[in-house]
C-alpha cells in the first residue's frame, strides 16, 4: 500500500500515474482546507479534481472540472442575478448537490467520497484528510480572505502575508486515513507535487499528522511542484515569494526537511541536488512535468522505485 | 387589475393569455401545495410552470420545464446513485438552487419569486399563495403520499381517497396576494382551468380565502379544466371519479357553487350549460382548449369580457 498526500491539479496528475501502476494498492488523501460552502452547496475542489482525474473524467484543457461539461446551470443562474464567480458545470453540480444532501443526512465526507469513487469505477481509495471542518484562510494585504475568495474570486492577486488553517486543531484525520497510515502493508508515503503551503500544509496541520511523518517507519518522498523557479501550475511561486522564501525547488525541500527521506527534482533543477541532499534527504533527478497520463505513469514508477530504494 | 388563481400547466396557459391581454394589470397567485424538498432543494413546480410559461421559456412539448433544456446534471446524479425520479434539468436547477439559497438567507418565497420574475422580464406579478409551508398530502389505497410522490414517482396510479393540505390552517396568504385582492383597482377574479382539488383547493384552504371569495365584491369566473368528460391535462378526471364525483365539467361547477358568478364551458359541454346555470352561475360556452399562446389569448379575452358583463 502506498499513501499519497495531495492537493488539486498537480497532485491529481501524480495520483493518476500512481493509480495506473498500483491500482487498489493506492490510497490518496486529499486536502480539504479548500472546501467551502457556495450557493448552499458543500464544495470540495481538491477532492473532486483528484476523483475526476483518477476516473479519467477530468477536463485536461482547463485543469479543473469535467470533460465535456455544459454550463446551462451557470447561464441561468446569471440570468437570475445569482453569483457566478465560481464556475459550476452541469455535471459537476451533481457531485455537489449529492454530497450536500448526504452530509445533511449525517454521512461523513469520507463515506460519501468512497461511495462516489466506487460509483465512478475507481478501485483505489480517495479520502478527504478529515471529516471535520478545516478552512484555509489567507491573510493578505487586503485583509483575510477565505481561500476560494482569494484563489478564484480575486485570482490570487492580493499579496499573501500568512496562512491559517482554521479548525485544523480540532479536526481529526479521517479514520480511513489513519488506518491506511497504520496498516502493516504500508510501503511508502508520497507527498505529491502540490502546493506545500496551500495543499500539503493543511494536511500536516491536523493533530498528529506531522508527528507521524517525523516518526515514520516507511520511506517518505516528495515531488517538487516548483520547476526552474516557477510553479508548474497555480500560485505556489507567488506565495513562496510573498512569504519571504526563495522561489525554487530548494525552498520546497526546506519546508519538508525532517519529514521526508527522498526528494524528486526536475532535470532543470539538477544543480540544486547537492543543496537538497545537505538537508538530509536523498535526491532523484528526473523529468517531472506530467504532460499526459503516460508521462505521469512514468514519473510514478520512478517515484515508487526511488522510495523502494530508501527502505 | 385582474387576480387569477392557478395551478400548473392549464392554469399557466390561461395566465399566459391573460398576460398577453393585460400586461402589468394581471396578478397570478399560484398554488404552493405541490412544493417539496428534494435533493436538499426547495422546489415549487406550479410556480415555476407559471413563471416559465409567462416568460415564454416553457417547454411546450413536455408541458413542464424549460425549452432547450439539457440533462447533464441528472445523468451525473444517476451515475452517482442519486435519486432521479423527479427530473431536474440543468437550467431549471438554477431556479431551485437560487431559491433554496435565498430562502435559507431569510427571504420569503414571494420576494424571491417577484425578483426572479423581474429578472426574466415579466411585467405582471406572479406570487405564491403563501410564504408558509402548505403540503398537499394524498390519502390513497396505498397509504398517504406526499403530493410529488403520488404525482410523479407513482404516476398518479394509487387510488385517491382524500386530500389534505397540511399546514394550510396556519399559513397566511402572501401579503401581496391579500393586497391585490383588497386593491380598489381589482376588477375580477379568475379561477384558471386548473385541477379544482389539487390546484385551486389548496389556495381556498388558506385562512380567509374561501370566505373572501364568498363575500366577493367583484365578479369571479372559473374556466372548466374538464372537457367532454376528460381532463385536458393531468389526473383531474381520475381524481373526480375516485372521490365519488361524476367526471364532467358540471362536477367542477358544483365544487365552485357559491364562489363564482360565471363558469366557462367548452362547446363540447354545451349541453351542461342549463344545469350549471341552475347552480346559480352564468355560463359562457366557447372553445376552451388552448393549443398555443394565440388560442390562450383569444380565450383570455373572452373570459375577461364575460367577467366584465357580470359586474
Amino acid at each position: 500500500m502506498i499513501l499519497t498526500l495531495a492537493g488539486g491539479v498537480g497532485g491529481a496528475k501524480l495520483a493518476q500515474g500512481l493509480y495506473q501502476v498500483l491500482g487498489s494498492e493506492l490510497t490518496v488523501v486529499v486536502n480539504s482546507g479548500d472546501d467551502f460552502e457556495h450557493l448552499g452547496l458543500s464544495i470540495s475542489p481538491d477532492l473532486d479534481t483528484v476523483m475526476y482525474t483518477l476516473a479519467g473524467l477530468n477536463n485536461r484543457e482547463t485543469g479543473w472540472g469535467l470533460a465535456g461539461e455544459t454550463w446551462n446551470f451557470m447561464a441561468m443562474t446569471e440570468r437570475l442575478g445569482g453569483e457566478t464567480w465560481f464556475r459550476l458545470g452541469d455535471k459537476d453540480l451533481a457531485v455537489h448537490v449529492e454530497r450536500t444532501r448526504r452530509l445533511a443526512a449525517g454521512e461523513t465526507l469520507a463515506a460519501i467520497t468512497i461511495s462516489m469513487c466506487a460509483r465512478l469505477g475507481l478501485s483505489c481509495a480517495v479520502l478527504p484528510m478529515s471529516n471535520g471542518r478545516v478552512r484555509t484562510m489567507v491573510g493578505t494585504d487586503q485583509g483575510e480572505l477565505a481561500f476560494q475568495e482569494y484563489f478564484v474570486r480575486r485570482h490570487c492577486e492580493p499579496r499573501v502575508r500568512e496562512l491559517r488553517f482554521t479548525g485544523a486543531d480540532a479536526a481529526a484525520m479521517t479514520p480511513e486515513f489513519a488506518a491506511a497510515w497504520d496498516g502493516s502493508d504500508l510501503k511508502a508515503l508520497v507527498l505529491a507535487p502540490s502546493n506545500p503551503f496551500l495543499s500539503i500544509a493543511p494536511i500536516l496541520a491536523l493533530p498528529g499528522v506531522e508527528a507521524r511523518l517525523r516518526a515514520r517507519r516507511v520511506p517518505a518522498v516528495a515531488v517538487s511542484p516548483i520547476v526552474g523557479g516557477k510553479a508548474v501550475k497555480g500560485p505556489a511561486a507567488k506565495i513562496l515569494r510573498e512569504l519571504g522564501h526563495e522561489v525554487s525547488a530548494l525552498a520546497v525541500a526546506r519546508q519538508y526537511q525532517g519529514l521526508i527521506d527522498g526528494f524528486v527534482l526536475d532535470r532543470e533543477d539538477a544543480a540544486l541536488a547537492f543543496q537538497a541532499e545537505a538537508l538530509g534527504m536523498q535526491v532523484l533527478v528526473t523529468d517531472t512535468i506530467m504532460r499526459d497520463p503516460e508521462s505521469a505513469t512514468v514519473l510514478a514508477r520512478q517515484v515508487l522505485e526511488f522510495a523502494e530504494g530508501l527502505r
